[in-house]
């Protein structure tokens, strides 16, 4: 039997729909609103990037600044682009030569919406506007900071990043895996950008080597037991709640296919044990909702 | 009559064909080569872009590096991130989805020789190593000079640059543009990372603004003039010579359906002789090639 359903705490749910209103308003001053001929690609990127989404990205991103006390607008520019590359990530899987995916957050998927050419123009464009954000002097003053962003967020999203671990998901359809190739899988696939958005503030910040290897280590783990939790979902999970179908990994490489329900849930909870366990070095008062959102993300439903 | 054919200057020719080689092989060092199990996403990037090419935008870095006297090795990785660029469109260019094309630089297009869903992944991660290489200290020392490259590529790239060009070439399919459109749509498309890659020597010899602003407009004339032969070469050129099928423009916006050959021919003079002027500021000897390199651009059969 499934766990019983559990909420996010009132805490933690309050600061989630806090941070998914402001980033949903700096996403959207992100992108531009005109009438020129090229707008149906505008529109199209907004499509993708507003349509809803938990910004569990956007909120390490948030919540990893506020350990370093970082400027809450720079913050959130930097979550808006952890968010857009999230966002042309999931426009490009679900394309058909992909995971031919219709749906995505409870809506046609953006291909289904705008066309396949359009759709991978927009996430073409939202991958490059995440670097054009990032290296705006707006982000922060230093050129040194927002080289190492520039840095960071390419290394965690190429070929030996999440664009890696795409390739990997696809041969997985067709080759079996150990469980050390699922976690490398995974760890490039949703890892390294889950990563990139833990140490941001800290870059944002000038944190210590120290104090950023801590959140480093908290969001290799936070990440790991993200995606055991995700596989588990697709499993148990209910497609109206999460807008998607589910029994679409069925055919691809996961913990859970590798070592059933069972130990795939009980690696999860010895992960994000584990996250926590990384955060003792900070104040409690900066790391609380940090610690919440691990025990979130084993508890979800969504 | 298609005016006679005429060869670049030797010397030109003799420097571009060194361009080549040497970009070819900085191209090839920062590919990996490797037995991990996403290999195949390394090798259809190897494909994408070590397959040919005039190598046109590493010769602009190139040339315009040594006008400010910059370290080549330096520039010859700021020369092949653009290509890097150029080849990630061509990629995404040449889907099904988009021009549907099965040929490229004389050889099966990289969807037809490995997939479709290899490829919308190869051209992401060549996109996304670009912005690595740009990033990395081995480029220049100076973050300032990392971050206004890594600024000005992504601005030349994205939505209003490259994408948004490519974006305007779809919606030109189904309409019809007047002959300004038709320029911002090629100098968003093509004229953009022209540009860049004239001006990243300047970046990185962190010329005066003054010199800077001439080989930008240099670059924009140069481009513009490029795009109309290039339009010239698809109804006049030699399919085999260009390894690439012609005629393929003909239903879209294009200046030679706008104006007319004998008009885009004049016209493409016209830019060619703007564009060497604006290297006057410049001493004789350190521009010589990117004159030549313009009065090609009117000639070049291929």
């Amino acid at each position: 039997m499934a766990p019983s359903p559990r909420e996010a705490s009132p805490k933690l749910s309050q600061a989630m729909e806090d941070c998914r209103e402001k980033v949903n308003k700096t996403i959207s001053s992100l992108l531009p609103q005109t009438d020129l001929a090229e707008a149906p690609l505008f529109d199209a990127m907004r499509y993708a990037a507003l349509g809803g989404g938990k910004r569990l990205r956007p909120f390490m991103v948030l919540e990893g600044a506020r350990v370093f006390g970082v400027d809450a607008g720079r913050a959130r520019r930097v979550a808006a682009a952890a968010e857009f590359v999230h966002c042309y990530s999931l426009v490009h899987d679900d394309l058909p030569a992909m995971d031919n995916a219709d749906l995505r957050r409870g809506k046609p998927s953006l291909h289904k919406a705008y066309g396949e050419a359009t759709a991978l123009l927009a996430g073409d464009a939202l991958l490059t506007l995440a670097f054009e954000i990032l290296s705006d002097t707006e982000t922060h003053e230093d050129p040194r900071v927002r080289i190492e962003l520039v840095s960071n967020l390419a290394g965690a999203i190429g070929m030996h990043g999440m664009v890696g671990g795409q390739m990997l998901d696809l041969i997985g359809e067709k080759q079996e895996f150990d469980v050390g190739t699922i976690s490398r899988l995974q760890r490039l696939k949703t890892g390294k950008l889950i990563a990139f958005c833990c140490e941001a503030g800290a870059i944002l910040g000038k944190a210590n080597p120290a104090h950023r290897q801590s959140l480093r280590n908290y969001a290799h783990d936070l990440g790991l037991a993200f995606q055991v939790t995700d596989d588990l979902l697709d499993v148990e999970g209910d497609a109206k709640d999460l807008g998607k179908p589910t029994g679409q990994d069925a055919k691809k490489a996961t913990f859970v296919s590798a070592m059933g329900r069972d130990q795939a849930r009980a690696r999860a909870e010895m992960l994000v044990e584990q996250a926590i366990s990384h955060l003792r070095v900070f104040d409690e008062g900066r790391v609380d909702l940090l610690k919440d959102l691990a025990h979130y993300v084993l508890e979800r439903r969504v």
